[in-house]
């Protein structure tokens, strides 16, 4: 059966601000010092396991030239455009109506397009023993990442008995407190839910059908008009009418055959700021310092300069990140609250700098 | 007998990097929420005493069109520029010998360029009690400031007995370390040295020609010269021969009659990043903001936006003053530390930035 991936690429980016813009985020920039893009990373890691021709990336409008631009070898009607955003379900429809024109069958990866992956090989691997439980069955597969340390930002993956490659998926949780995720831990029978899926196209029609029917209909439209004249007026049309909804709530949740793949591979979501100083090397006193930066007696701080000069000086715990038109300073435990001066730019109207 | 003044603006202000620059230094720039610059408030407040044609500006040539375009009032044959940094006493002893040329005997304040007075009303009336001081005999008269706190950062003077308007000067102490500061507060005999002086430039000179000769002579030689076809060639000649010392070490540590008036003006140094949260207005979170800042959830922070946005999120204690070409990003902790970031400057070549 043929491997086929959905690269979901419509993300604002929001908590990279400033670096990540609505006009160009996260997945589209690099934070790694070898200069490739999130999403040219997550297609790259992905090409012993499938074709260019057989990738899709699920994205918006006015991220397609960026999708164009990094992505060139990726056939251009392979970048499927939501009018609207949906969550991950009606996404993840739309993208499976669409390959099923291709295909009578295939297997569906479905994959962020912002993380990052430390051992690709064990990746690979990993991938393989989910598309060998996905083709088994009626199966819906979640990579889950073998957790190490109770992480309080992430949901959950609570597993049972042992089954081949993969584990029977017992229930999904939400983001714990950190007791919660310390017994999680201590107990061996956690995985953090990383947001990649495997399965095949039918497995997951039938599970929307039953569970999301409006979402499966109008998808299953959209798919016939791929292609034609009609393309964009039904896509329109039956896209906006779609509930938002997630399919870990809309599906995974509640459907039976949920079978989880434990994964180390060196994975971050790369979720904050925080995420730099993981996935780049740090000096002796736990300083990542990059570009045009001058500094003296910092500690445990990230630095990204810009064009201009970043001066830090006895600074601690702090981030700081400078853009052409604007600087952010962040303390550590604050990065979720970059959102807030999103927030507060949107307000006054500063749509420029967002 | 006329009242002159001497204000002395050669400094760099390298604690104010990166707003001041070596091309465009504090005494030049503005702090305060008004726009007038350090100078303009020195030279303001003084009018109530001296005339504008008998105040003199003691700078470097570099700075004279800052000072003749701040100052168009003042003549500018009253801009005294020195060839060469040689601390204050000859800085001193040369615009004595110049002033000495227009009249036969004055009062000369010393005065620095870049302090700022809360209260002008007392300010003037303590200089007029060391201008009485200074007219009544052959007297070195500096303006001791009421302690409010154990700062270590300034000298102190421990003053006798009263004498009419102003107290005998025991002795000049350095910087002292906290436990000391605090035995000089609680004594109640010790004032902040503020750096400002008031004597007849006969006073002045007689003593300068007691404890340094050379710079006696040299001043003498250069006030002869100054008005002729000569000036220059013999200010660079003599001034540089000059050695570089403190009127402070120079002259007051070893001068019989010198008398220190006290001062309780609202005095500030504005010697580092901290004094502008002590000069303007803060918020109720202790923060002062100024200019393009977004900020969520900071404390005791101050910022100074430029051009582009400042986001300030959740931090601490921290000063972050950006400018077109430089952002700095500052413990309150580490506000002296600011000159380590122009020495790597210098080491890196990078004058432009400094």
């Amino acid at each position: 059966m043929k491997t086929t991936a959905v690269i979901m690429a419509g993300g604002r980016g929001e908590r990279f601000w400033p670096k990540s813009r609505v006009s160009h985020p996260k997945q589209f920039l690099s934070l790694t010092a070898d200069g490739e893009t999130m999403i040219q990373k997550t297609v790259k890691r992905l090409l012993p396991l499938v074709a260019e021709e057989d990738i899709y990336i699920s994205t918006n409008e006015i991220y397609r030239h960026l999708a164009e631009e990094q992505l060139p070898n990726i056939p251009k009607e392979n970048i499927l455009c939501e009018p609207a955003p949906r969550n991950t379900a009606p996404c993840i429809a739309f993208a499976a109506a669409v390959i099923n024109r291709k295909y009578d069958d295939a297997i569906m990866l479905v994959l962020p397009s912002d993380h990052l992956i430390g051992i690709e090989d064990i990746y690979v691997s990993t991938l393989k023993k989910a598309i060998a439980t996905a083709e088994s069955g009626n199966n819906l597969v979640t990579i889950g990442i073998t957790p190490t340390y109770p992480e309080t930002g992430y949901g959950y993956i609570n597993f049972g008995s042992e089954c081949k490659d993969a584990y029977n998926v017992e229930r999904f949780v939400e983001k714990p407190d950190l007791a919660t995720a310390e017994s999680y831990l201590a107990s061996g029978k956690y995985l953090w839910n990383s947001g990649m899926f495997i399965w095949k196209i039918s497995s997951i029609m039938d599970n929307i059908r039953k569970f999301m029917p409006a979402v499966y209909y109008g998808a299953i439209r959209i798919g016939e008009a791929y292609g034609s004249p009609d393309y964009s007026e039904v896509l329109e049309k039956e896209f906006k009418a779609m509930p938002s909804e997630s399919v870990d709530f809309g599906i995974m949740e509640k459907a039976e055959n949920i079978f989880t793949v434990p994964g180390s591979f060196g994975w971050d979501d790369v979720g904050s700021w925080l995420a730099v100083e993981r996935i780049n090397e740090v000096d002796e006193n736990n300083n990542y310092i990059e570009g045009n930066v001058s500094f003296s007696d910092i500690k445990n701080t990230t630095v990204c300069g810009g064009k201009r000069l970043v001066a830090a000086v006895g600074v601690e715990n702090v981030i700081i990140v400078d853009t052409d038109d604007a600087v952010l300073v962040c303390s550590k435990n604050s990065t979720q609250d970059v959102k807030k001066i999103i927030a507060q730019l949107n307000e006054q109207g500063k749509t420029d700098l967002i």
